[in-house]
């Protein structure tokens, strides 16, 4: 067993948790959940069964993670983010959409990359990629996959900037784009950007 | 006594629930609060005194359901929809808005027709009908009523397809729509369509 | 100790809170807040330390109110409001962004005004002032300081009307506009309105 906090009115149904990872009150972790160590579970999150998070991970209150979705080390999810993990869904009850229901295929997942913000009430649509240190808007609706280092807004989003592992948006120069606070230099490429 | 389940956590004030309902971890269905039979009502959902709820409902983690709102049969309710019952909404306990909620002249109605979808974060604004079958797109913002069948998204919501009963997006061809999946086929007349 | 309520299933750490102030199920409200008299708190809330809250203000279900925001007297916060208190979040775990965390420059504050509406679903970006009886539509992404008596609606949220205290929309006459409902005569200044 590791070394983890639950809140004592926390629901806790799996022990494959990281060491000094925190669970806040009124949470659900349902059972066949994996999630890394130094981790942050705000009160009435609720993790569903087959969800796998990383390291160093921040989930603020009120979050829903579904099955399908992963989780990096470092990422952010902003008070009540919504994951979905399917592009058309019925009641599974209703008897003209039973049949889809019969095998797992209406799932689609979802990976969020290392280091990767996502603002408060952002709408994650199901099937994409949230590259890595990208930075999605609050509010947003994300229906394609986001680049690593883009500042997305809107909806649907779109890139709006380019930000630095720490945070902040970088300042283009030409190709090259550089971080005012932390001093890190990128090179861009078309509609992509790499750590120099 | 019917044969309902509820979760060790929630709170269910009410009697009236059908037989195979099951209501899951830190909900709270007031009492004077109808639900039907083989329904699923997920994690931190909140139903209100007034609400009634057919059959084969699904309605998905962290709803709010307030007095005024109807579901019939079937619908499915995505995680974090917004349901609204007042268009004016101000503290009632502000002095000057108190003559306001004196009587219930506010409260507004919310009809949510058999086999409905509403997307994750979509937001209901009260006094409209969702039509039977019609999808309510993720994060969409709806401000009057949604046509049956319609496929509607956005801020305003607005009809970009239709869709099957089964949830599967219908292929039109002329004055007729089939769906790919099941094959059922409806008649388009103008802004609404119906099964043949 | 002063005569409030507060369900059994609720979480109460703070004991400065007003006479006739009532905190509802699974609602977490941590130590060092402050809340006023005659409020009510919905279902699921959380309130984080270092929050104020005025007299007569209804919070409805689901909030989570940060960090960094003042409620003043009467104000109205719809169901899960989005507030924030971080322009640009990274986990504070993440190695890259630890420098950020380790001080409180980043914390940005929000101030809603006496008698102001925050519609269901309404984000507000940190570091606003929202006007006093102003009232700001569900599911509005609020950017910019809202003016008192403004009612604004969008993403970005714009003005698209005024409101009177009681919430009803009012009607302009030329430099004057004039409540409907309950007459009161309001003088307009280019982008500004005060009571006559």
């Amino acid at each position: 067993m590791s070394n983890f906090y639950s809140h004592p009115t926390a629901l806790v149904e799996t022990s494959t948790i990281g060491e000094g990872t925190r669970i806040w009150a009124y949470a659900h972790v349902m059972n066949n959940v994996s999630i890394g160590k130094n981790c942050n579970i705000g009160d009435h999150c609720f993790i569903e069964s087959g969800v796998i998070i990383g390291n160093n991970v921040t989930i603020k209150n009120g979050n829903m993670i579904f099955e399908g979705v992963m989780l990096e080390d470092g990422v952010f999810v902003g008070p009540h983010v919504f994951f979905t993990n399917d592009l058309y869904p019925r009641s599974p009850r209703l008897p003209q959409a039973k049949k889809r229901y019969e095998t797992q295929d209406w799932l689609k997942k979802t990976l969020v990359k290392q280091g990767a913000t996502l603002g408060a009430g952002a709408i994650i649509l199901a099937g994409n990629t949230i590259g890595e240190f990208s930075m999605v808007g609050a509010g947003s609706v994300v229906t394609r996959d986001v680049p690593a280092y883009a500042l997305v807004i809107g909806n649907p989003a779109k890139r709006i900037g380019w930000v630095c592992q720490c945070g902040i948006k970088l300042k283009q120069d030409g190709q090259k784009a550089i971080c005012p606070s932390c001093h890190l230099v990128y090179q861009i490429q078309e509609n992509r950007i790499s750590l120099l």
